[in-house]
């Protein structure tokens, strides 16, 4: 039976309908031992109303509507045995929102279980768990891993990503030229920096029409089959009319940095009937919501769920051993959040970057299977055979990997690879952590 | 003279081209002494490029679109005499973005100044300044303060809003009582609350033809004019095609959770040629991006700034005195934000919210000037005479206010204001300062 107490409903996960809630994981910090009753607040102020019952909030609507305390876990501490009030404690609160309160939309959903509540105190929420009837109203990815993978005639491997640099400056032909090189090499997936839009110097349009054009020529020429990631962000309106204009110029794929557009905005494209290319997402800016230990949204969130449940076919997220330093287990469960099963939402390609070279692709795909991009652009432009020779490294490690093989044992027999070995060494985890710990 | 080390310019503020720049500050934290070298790597990895130099960067991309170092202020503290490395000093960086590289857009300005650094340590960005070049580019809001004043007929005083409650779960029909009850009392501003948006139980459409129906009705009988801010936050297509249908059916206003949909989605609504009324903005999820110290944006932008450049006619924020504990210089810089002097974009109505009586109406004014909106959502319900008396008690205290009479004084000749202060007392803003120092 669940308990009533005040205007609050407190529950057990086994009495819970799930169909009909979302359930947020939330971690918060309070002085006091009140903690039923601020995470009532929280469950009651989120969904029907006010402390002070209002007229029109009747039993019903209240039973409708309200949000459930389904748990509280203080998280033990040396004085956990009768903490003391003004001791900070951390609580892992569960709450249950009945998801047709907001419906089948991100905006709305964040509005309600990190809404009024992500001012007003340190409260981080930690994850979301959608029921099928929820993720149903959403189309997620349109080609997801296999889709990409037929698009691109690759069946087992991992693909390989490069980015068009500089960021930003150079001019529409210029980035065509870079395109060219790119896909001569036999990088298979090129992309726009997040830096660049649509500026002046390099109108998007024209950045398309040269690209596109080498890559038709490169494919001509080599064999070798690209998708081009145009960068399509802006305000929402006009980033519909680039895609569809994109499109009408043959775009073979597009880009959009979510986290500064917002989410939904990757769902509006996929669900125009004329997108029928896959969609890119750059996390820039997703460090402002997720960075915070005490506020904002977990990086399995901003990077993961949101991503697949907005319909992102690729997710760029920093993979743990470069330059930017993500923690391993964050990096692991942001690629499992958008690979494993999720109700009938097709599985998203996570692309780990930021530091990748060919003797770090054996823990990369260890970590996280085959269905990964790799994005090694320094060890690309970096290697000291050149652009094409760096990419051939990438390839040999990958399939040195899928036949365990070990790298020292495939360099006999490919110099590409021997030649990254000897740049930038066999990483090893292992080793990277027990320096950690030191 | 620019000083060039590495690939980084550093400058004075006086020799830098101030119309091609947008100006970021940010506060940074750094366990090393090289702060040149990291302020410097920010401001090239979030323009032009990366610290390996690729053939296209040449030196005139590099002018031309290269972030600018311009100041760099080491805040000081004990040890600052000769800061001793692992101590982590705090840093008060200012970077000059040429806002070429991103355009007109709030999107991709994010992508740049707060972009892949949001997620590499600890920086928070403080501030942006904008020259006339920039926010030419923006319409701003359509109405802003003189528009709604004109749309109300009310020159001087300060505005009334009162919101809907149950904030969802009640139907339709009830949500038009509802209206009804609060516009012939006499509030002027009555929005949806933020947890409705577009649910089975209270369609959007549905609610919009009772409220304008209840709207004109206790206008034609009581002379009350208002308008009715319907929420139609949602995926940005549907956010459109929600605005063209509410614009048809005759909405007066609309509202958005801007901080959930994206900085654009406003722009995007009040530029469209059908949509010729105000937008009301609320903030919720806003501290998601603004509460951390050491990550993330500063309220000033995510309540300000971003707020009036995407074109909010309104913006409801949290009061400094009430239950949700804003900073009192916060809340009065996200005012003046809104209200003072950019250029040519119009002033936005700051909304300070939460816990508001007629008691503290003559500190906020004094605070923040006339031009505000007045939010006493609970003070209106629960004033002893009930609404219509709570309604009039805050006219009767902005206009004590605006005629230097003290509020003791005003309420001898008025009941209802009277009642009010025995109920609720007269706020001191300086006697909660000094409580707060004890």
């Amino acid at each position: 039976m669940n308990v009533h107490y005040d205007h609050i409903i407190f529950c057990q996960q086994e009495s819970l309908p799930h169909e009909d809630f979302v359930i947020a994981t939330y971690a918060m910090w309070m002085k006091t031992t009140d903690w039923l009753r601020r995470a009532g607040a929280i469950a009651v102020e989120q969904t029907t109303g006010t402390w002070v019952p209002v007229p029109h909030e009747t039993p019903e609507v209240r039973r409708r509507h309200v949000g459930r305390v389904v748990a509280v876990y203080p998280v033990p501490s040396y004085e956990d045995a009768w903490p003391a009030d003004q001791e900070e404690k951390t609580l892992i609160v569960q709450i249950a929102f009945p998801w047709k309160n907001f419906g089948h939309q991100i905006a709305e959903m964040l509005s309600s279980v990190q809404g009024n509540i992500s001012m007003a105190g340190k409260i981080k929420l930690l994850d979301l768990e959608f029921p099928e009837s929820f993720t149903a109203g959403f189309s997620g990815p349109q080609f997801g891993v296999q889709g990409i993978r037929e698009l691109m005639n690759v069946p087992e491997r991992p693909l390989i990503l490069g980015m068009i640099k500089p960021c930003t400056g150079a001019d529409a032909k210029t980035t065509g030229e870079i395109y060219s090189e790119l896909a001569r090499a036999g990088v298979e997936l090129i992309k726009d920096d997040e830096l660049i839009a649509d500026p002046e110097h390099a109108p998007f349009e024209k950045r398309l029409e040269y690209c596109l054009e080498a890559g038709v020529k490169a494919e001509q020429d080599t064999g070798n089959k690209s998708i081009y990631f145009v960068n399509v962000t802006d305000r929402p309106d006009r980033m519909l009319a680039k895609a569809r204009r994109a499109v009408e110029l043959g775009a073979t794929g597009l880009m959009v940095n979510v986290q500064a557009t917002g989410f939904g905005t990757i769902a509006m494209l996929a669900d125009m009937a004329e997108v029928k290319v896959p969609i890119l997402s750059h996390p820039c800016y997703a460090g402002s919501s997720y960075m915070s230990p005490h506020y904002g949204i977990g990086s399995n969130l901003a990077l993961g769920k949101f991503q697949r449940l907005d319909g992102a076919d690729i997710v760029v997220y920093a993979a743990a051993y470069g330059k930017v330093g993500a923690i391993r287990e964050r990096y692991i469960r942001t690629a499992q959040t958008l690979l494993s099963k999720m109700h009938d939402l097709r599985p998203t390609w996570p692309l780990p970057a930021a530091g990748m070279h060919p003797g770090m692709v054996p823990t990369v795909m260890r970590d996280l299977g085959p269905d990964i991009i790799v994005g090694c652009g320094g060890a690309m432009h970096g290697h000291p055979g050149g652009l094409e020779a760096g990419v051939q490294a990438i390839l040999q490690s990958i399939d040195a990997t899928l036949h365990d093989v070990p790298l020292e044992d495939a360099a006999r027999e490919h110099k590409e690879l021997k030649q990254a070995l000897d740049t930038w060494g066999v990483f090893d985890p292992n080793k990277s952590i027990f320096e950690l710990t030191q």
